[in-house]
C-alpha cells in the first residue's frame, strides 16, 4: 500500500506544529496553516519519500523534513504567484486564494515565512550526517531561487525573450528535481546516483508542466479548484498552444516513461517505477490513457 | 582601523557573484543587485564580523557567509516592506524603491530570492564544522520567519492587539540578536556564550528601533534617503510618540550602554565595546550626545 501521501501529510503537520509556540501574530499563524492545509496532490513530498524509500530510507526523520521543506517551498510559490501583481487569482485548491481569504500583506509575509520555514525544518532535522543536510539545504535553495529555481522561473514571465524550456525547467521541473535529489541525499546516495535521480525529477517535472498547461486550457475552474485560462490570457509561453490535446497527452506519456526509465538501478527499482507511473497517471487523471497502457503492456505484458 | 564595513561589502559581493551564472532572468538579476548595492550602514553584517573577530575568528569564510546572509535577509525585508500593500514607499537609500525602479512582481521575487540566497550562502560556506553551520542556518531562520522573526514582526502591524515590545523585538531586534549569535557561532562559542552575545544584540536592536522611530518622526526624507512619517501616518505603535526627542535620545543611550555592558568576557572585550559604541553613535548621528559622553568619561576617564 502506498503510504507516501499520509507520511507527507504527517511531516507537514510536524513542521508547522514546531512553529506554533503561541507567541506569534495569530493572523499570520492562521495564514500559514491555510497555505499548507488542505493540500493538493502533494506529489513533490511524496516523490522525496518514495525515492528515499526505494533506497532503504536510513534516516526517516530527515526524509520527512526534506519532504515537508519541498512542499513548504511549493506552497509559498502558490501563495505569491496568486497575488494581484502576478496571476490575481481568486481560487486555489477549491477555495479562496490566501490574499482573498486574508489580505495582501499577510499573503506576502506567509510566502516569506514558508520559504524561511523550509530551511528551518531541514536545519533542525536530527541527522547523523550534518554535511549531508547542508547539501540538502543548498539543493533546495538552488531549486527555489535565482538563477534557476522557481523564483527565477516566475521572473522569466516578466522577460521579453524567453526560451520556453529554460522557463519551464526553472518554474516547474526544478522543484521535482530537488524532490528526487533530496530523497536520494537523505538515503546517503553518492553524487553520481543523486544526479541520476535528478534526471528522473526533470522528466517528471516536464510532464507535470505539460499536464498543467493542458489542464489550464481544457478544464473548468470547478474541476481544478483554481483559476484557469491564465496562461493564454497572459500570453505565457505554454506547451498547449503548440501541442494541442492529443499532442500534449502524447508528450506527457513520453516524458513519464522517460522518467520511469531514468530510475537508477536499485533493489526497489520496479516498485518505484510502478509507483511513479501509477501516482502520476492518477494525479494527471490520465489513468486510461491508451498510448501509455499499450506501451507499458508491450514492455511488461 | 575598523575593517568591518569593507569586509561586509566584499562578503556581499562574493555572495551575489556566486549566483551570476548568466543563465538567470536578467531583470531579476539586476533587481537583486539593486536591492543589495549600494547598501546602508551595513550595521548587522558588521556586527557579525565584529563579534567573530572579538573571539579570534577561526573560520573567516564562514563569518563572511554569515555576514552576507544577515544582510540579504535585511535587504529582502526592506524590499517587501516597501511594497504598495505595506509602506507603499517611493524612496529607499536615496533612490527609488525597488518596485518603483523595476515593478511589483520583480520586487516580490527579489525578496523571495534574497531569502533563499541567505540559506544558500551559509549552506555552501566551506566549514570544518557542518553541525555548527546548521545551527547558524536555524538561528537566522528563527530571526527571519514565524513566530518571532522579522516576517512575524511585520505581521504584527496587521494585528489589532500588539504588545509594542513583542512587535519591536520581532521586527528589529531579532536580526541584531542573530547577527551577534552568528558571529559567536562562527567562532565556535559554546551555547552559554552564544546566548550572552544574543543579549548584546537584543539591547542594540532595541536601541536601533528607538533611533529609527526618532528619525522617522524628526528627519526629512532627503536626510534619511527614505520616506519618513510612516509610523505616525500608519498609526503604528512607536517609541517616539511616547518618549519625544529627549526621551528617545536618553533611551537610545541607555540601551547602547546596556549592549556594551552585556559583552561577555573575552580578550578583545574593551575593543569590542569601543567599536560597538563608536559605530552605533556614528550610525545614529548621535556622536555628540552629551549624556553618553559624560557617562563614558565617568567610567573610563
Amino acid at each position: 500500500m502506498d503510504m507516501t501521501g499520509e507520511r507527507a501529510e504527517r511531516a507537514l503537520w510536524r513542521a508547522l506544529s514546531a512553529q506554533r509556540d503561541g507567541a506569534g501574530p495569530p493572523r499570520l499563524g492562521a495564514a500559514l496553516r491555510y497555505a499548507v492545509f488542505p493540500g493538493g496532490a502533494r506529489i513533490r513530498p511524496r516523490l522525496t519519500i518514495a525515492v528515499a524509500t526505494a533506497l532503504g530510507d536510513p534516516e526517516p526523520r530527515l526524509t520527512d523534513a526534506a519532504a515537508a521543506a519541498i512542499e513548504l517551498i511549493h506552497s509559498a510559490s502558490l501563495v505569491h504567484d496568486d497575488l494581484p501583481c502576478f496571476d490575481d487569482a481568486d481560487l486555489r485548491r477549491g477555495r479562496q486564494t490566501l490574499h482573498k481569504a486574508f489580505d495582501e500583506p499577510t499573503a506576502v509575509l506567509t510566502g516569506d515565512a514558508l520559504i524561511v520555514m523550509a530551511s528551518q525544518v531541514l536545519a533542525r532535522a536530527r541527522s547523523a550526517h550534518p554535511a549531508r543536510v547542508l547539501e540538502m539545504i543548498a539543493t533546495l535553495a538552488d531549486a527555489s531561487g535565482y538563477p534557476a529555481g522557481i523564483a527565477a522561473g516566475q521572473a522569466w514571465e516578466s522577460e521579453k525573450n524567453v526560451a520556453v524550456g529554460v522557463y519551464h525547467r526553472a518554474k516547474t521541473a526544478s522543484l521535482f528535481e530537488a524532490a528526487c535529489e533530496l530523497g536520494a541525499l537523505s538515503a546517503g546516495a553518492e553524487p553520481d546516483a543523486v544526479a541520476a535521480w535528478r534526471l528522473v525529477g526533470e522528466h517528471l517535472g516536464r510532464a507535470y508542466q505539460v499536464a498543467d498547461d493542458l489542464a489550464d486550457a481544457t478544464s473548468s475552474a470547478s474541476e481544478l479548484g483554481k483559476d484557469v485560462g491564465r496562461d493564454h490570457a497572459n500570453r505565457r509561453p505554454n506547451t498547449f498552444d503548440r501541442l494541442g490535446v492529443a499532442g500534449s497527452v502524447e508528450r506527457i506519456e513520453r516524458l513519464l516513461l522517460a522518467a520511469a526509465d531514468a530510475i537508477p538501478a536499485c533493489a526497489a527499482r520496479e516498485a518505484m517505477r510502478r509507483w511513479l507511473l501509477d501516482t502520476s497517471l492518477g494525479v494527471f487523471k490520465l489513468r486510461e490513457a491508451p498510448t501509455l497502457e499499450a506501451e507499458e503492456q508491450s514492455r511488461f505484458g
